[in-house]
């Protein structure tokens, strides 16, 4: 199990670092431009994320690979960014992805450090929203995060929904997957069809 | 005594959760922003503190009560903040409330793990202006800290104020009211009057 | 050595003092602007360095010598600022010098904390540029990071070379001078002539 949860984490971490490229791409920065925002985004979240758990070690001081793959994946994204049609329209799936991974991962961790439910599912919110929240705060645009459709909600739902899995017997062994799934199709839909919640003042 | 300071700093975590809600209102954000922003704004100064005294937990990871009454605050001001006249102005005073709270709370605890006065000072200032700049920031607008009117000034006063007060053997038993009340003080006097330092270049 | 490294990393704190506080002097603030962006930017990147180590405590809780220092230059600057011609001038050699400084003193750190080369590299150019990027995101200004010309390189140059040259025996003595006039003597080519990577779509 913990081998699955580190696979994920890495792929999350990936996806984000792709976003991160992306974001460095429509600013026209240089290649190093693109990793160190590959990094910072690949990284943000989760390292958030232990500081505030007081975990040993941060985990990326502690194991390279995530890292390399945060180069990987910026380094790539410089070589195959010219050959999208909208840099924007991808940036916004990968984020999507890494908001439904990051924001179950960051749950499980929480809960595996002994967080109360309430704790574990900020702290997956938090993972899944602080990476791209430094990113668009440092390329000075107007975060994703503040954007008109679903965003936190999707993260919420994400966090909630695999702690009300994880204590089902029925859906324990699939909570992750699961959980997964609900986030990322809540965001989906937002992303295709505009889904919104009543805005203050339109009331 | 404990029981003191941590009924005061629960309430000064409500305070600035508040103002957080109320910047949210500014940006008509949707109640899970109202929630987040609340979140932000009540606990992050005090997080900031507690990672750089290294202390066991922050905070709010080893108590609930805090996310509550941060979550409590922001759907209170989602219903009542359409009551308001002028939403900024509301935001101003629980801002120089939640700062006159934080500056003294923050030298407090900062002296209670063994801060010299100078780092306890500065724990205080940060502690009470870090989460109105990480609201500001989020929002992409003017940080309050840098207006023109008297805050960091006030936190200062504050800070320096409670460290004096506490070393006087006839002020020691109300030093905590005194500094709040001083820092209360100078940042409504700077909010009603205009209150300001000379400005570099204005010699 | 150890007495050589504290002097340097006072030297850097310093420094990097002095570029927030000409940039507090940017925006015409009061002089506890000065000192709060002074002090800001002398430790901000060097905070988040021990933060993500996981250092017992945050270099300048302990050490007093290092927020004197910050408040010291702030004021400094305070005075003799109007004696300047251009002050974004002075403000980016500052700056400059602060990043050959930080790069090579935050590798060093991380090494002698145990983290890999990949590791030890990414902190060193995290800790000379955390502290610009919070100057220029509080002051709401596009970060001297994302600027045309070389930067993160610089850093990234003198954390490797510090690293290559460590390890070789004939200039391990010599590593950190010579890895800081590396960073140092790009950063400042890229400065004079204007120097910079090929960005993205100019291809």
């Amino acid at each position: 199990m913990d081998s699955v949860i580190h696979l994920v984490d890495v792929l999350a971490v990936a996806v984000f670092a792709i976003s991160g490229a992306l974001a460095a791409a429509e600013k026209k920065l240089d290649i190093l431009g693109f990793i160190l925002f590959g990094i910072v985004t690949g990284i943000g979240g989760g390292t958030a994320r232990d500081l505030l758990l007081g975990t040993d070690t941060v985990f990326w001081v502690s194991d390279n690979l995530y890292l390399w793959m945060c180069i990987g994946a910026a380094v790539a994204t410089w070589f195959l960014a010219p050959l999208l049609t909208s840099l924007h329209r991808v940036l916004l799936w990968a984020d999507a992805v890494g908001l439904a991974l990051f924001c179950v991962l960051g749950t499980i961790k929480a809960q595996a450090w002994g967080a109360s439910p309430l704790v574990a599912v900020v702290m997956g919110m938090m993972t899944a929203t602080f990476g791209s929240v430094i990113r668009d705060t440092l390329l000075n645009q107007e975060p994703v995060l503040l954007g008109p459709e679903i965003y936190v909600t999707a993260a919420l739902l994400g966090s909630t929904g695999y702690i009300v899995l994880d204590a089902l017997p029925a859906t324990a062994a699939l909570a992750m997957p699961l959980a997964i799934a609900l986030a990322f199709m809540l965001r989906a839909a937002a992303i295709l069809f505009g889904l919104r919640l009543p805005k203050y003042g339109k009331r």
